[in-house]
């Protein structure tokens, strides 16, 4: 039988958020299993040019990994990371432990939300920028390296304020809950290094929640799916 | 009476993706009613200087416009465009004319994330890039005016793929339901020439799209508002 999700996805950052939070459902719920089908965008091969054909373009006209598609709701198809994570938490996360219901805590769903967006808009775009321009681009332009250096580090510094205010996990009550809005963010602080910002030190609260994190098995199973 | 909402704003492209929504709101609900507080970031003010203030990053630690607070739900603070968007259409658009409910209707409710989530980490944050080397950086710099030149018109090409498969917006049945997955990225791509792209001529059916946006009384008397 197949199971009923499938995942086009490469262990990219964009990979990971949606592969740690599939392993993390895995153990809640044994019967969410999901079928990895891996597109190595670091290739100039044929996997890589699978996301401009147009089954893929179909699928998700951005040309771009992750993509789902639930098999078990008429290969319902999805996009961009923060959708995907939702679409799963509201239809895989049936007892609320990785999010919110919108209408029983319509609050924490919309703190969910900000968090996620913020680093959709954020900490995604602005890290990978400083990617490009520290390993992909084909000139040195230091100052679009010390641009990107600088704002993903007051990125950093916008969830350390989060962090500080007594606080183990982005959104919830109290001490927080362990959730997608953490999961969307983490794929992308745990590797600063790759990104040439070599330590959290000087974001303390950051750095203990992305430790605790990698504690979590689940999380980290996600960490290389779609390696191919 | 002091009004049920207060929205701290400038029309900017993404101040205007909250107002326009807003204006849009009043012309179906005469009981959805705000107060705006202008913050014109693009002067070395006091106004400027208040989003670094704490009572504002209390607000929205990241120290942005917009931020929503809402006074009829025990002041709840909502930053992050996306975020406000949606938290507008749950709690304000009771009949669902410019969102879909996730119970009712988990589809299109995906789909509307995931054009909301494509503008959020995409035609925003790359078209911002574009401006800040075409007008913000203190040097000329070809290669990354190019980059984003090209992935701001990339971006529009994949706006383009939606809208020409027999639809007038982005998401709902038959030809789409003007919503706030539209709304939230016209308010960047209206202002394509601002950006150096001079005309929308080859998307034309993204140049529809803006056309049949403006054309609408509620959209357009969002877009100034904030102006001090």
């Amino acid at each position: 039988m197949s199971k009923p999700l499938l995942l086009y996805t490469f262990p990219t950052p964009n990979g990971v958020k949606v592969s740690a939070f599939l392993e993390e459902l895995k153990t809640v719920y044994p019967s969410v299993d999901y079928d990895v089908e891996s597109i190595n965008l670091s290739k100039n091969t044929q996997k890589a040019r699978v996301t401009r054909e147009p089954w893929f373009i179909n699928l998700n006209p951005n040309g771009r990994i992750p993509v789902l598609v639930d098999r078990s709701r008429n290969n319902f198809p999805v996009f961009e990371t923060g959708a995907i994570l939702l679409y799963l938490q509201q239809h895989y996360d049936k007892e609320n432990r990785f999010g919110w219901d919108p209408k029983e805590n319509p609050d924490e769903y919309s703190q969910a939300l900000q968090w996620i967006f913020f680093a959709h808009g954020g900490v995604g775009p602005m890290q990978g920028q400083l990617n490009h321009f520290n390993k992909a681009a084909p000139i040195d332009i230091p100052y679009a390296k010390k641009r990107y250096f600088d704002e993903t580090k007051r990125l950093y510094s916008v969830l350390e304020i989060r962090l500080s205010q007594d606080r183990d996990w982005l959104v919830g009550p109290g001490r927080g809950v362990y959730s997608i809005a953490d999961i969307n963010v983490l794929a992308w602080v745990r590797v600063h290094a790759f990104s040439g910002i070599d330590s959290l030190d000087q974001w303390p609260n950051v750095k203990k929640w992305v430790e605790a994190a990698h504690a979590r098995p689940g999380f980290s199973a996600g960490l290389n799916v779609g390696r191919s």
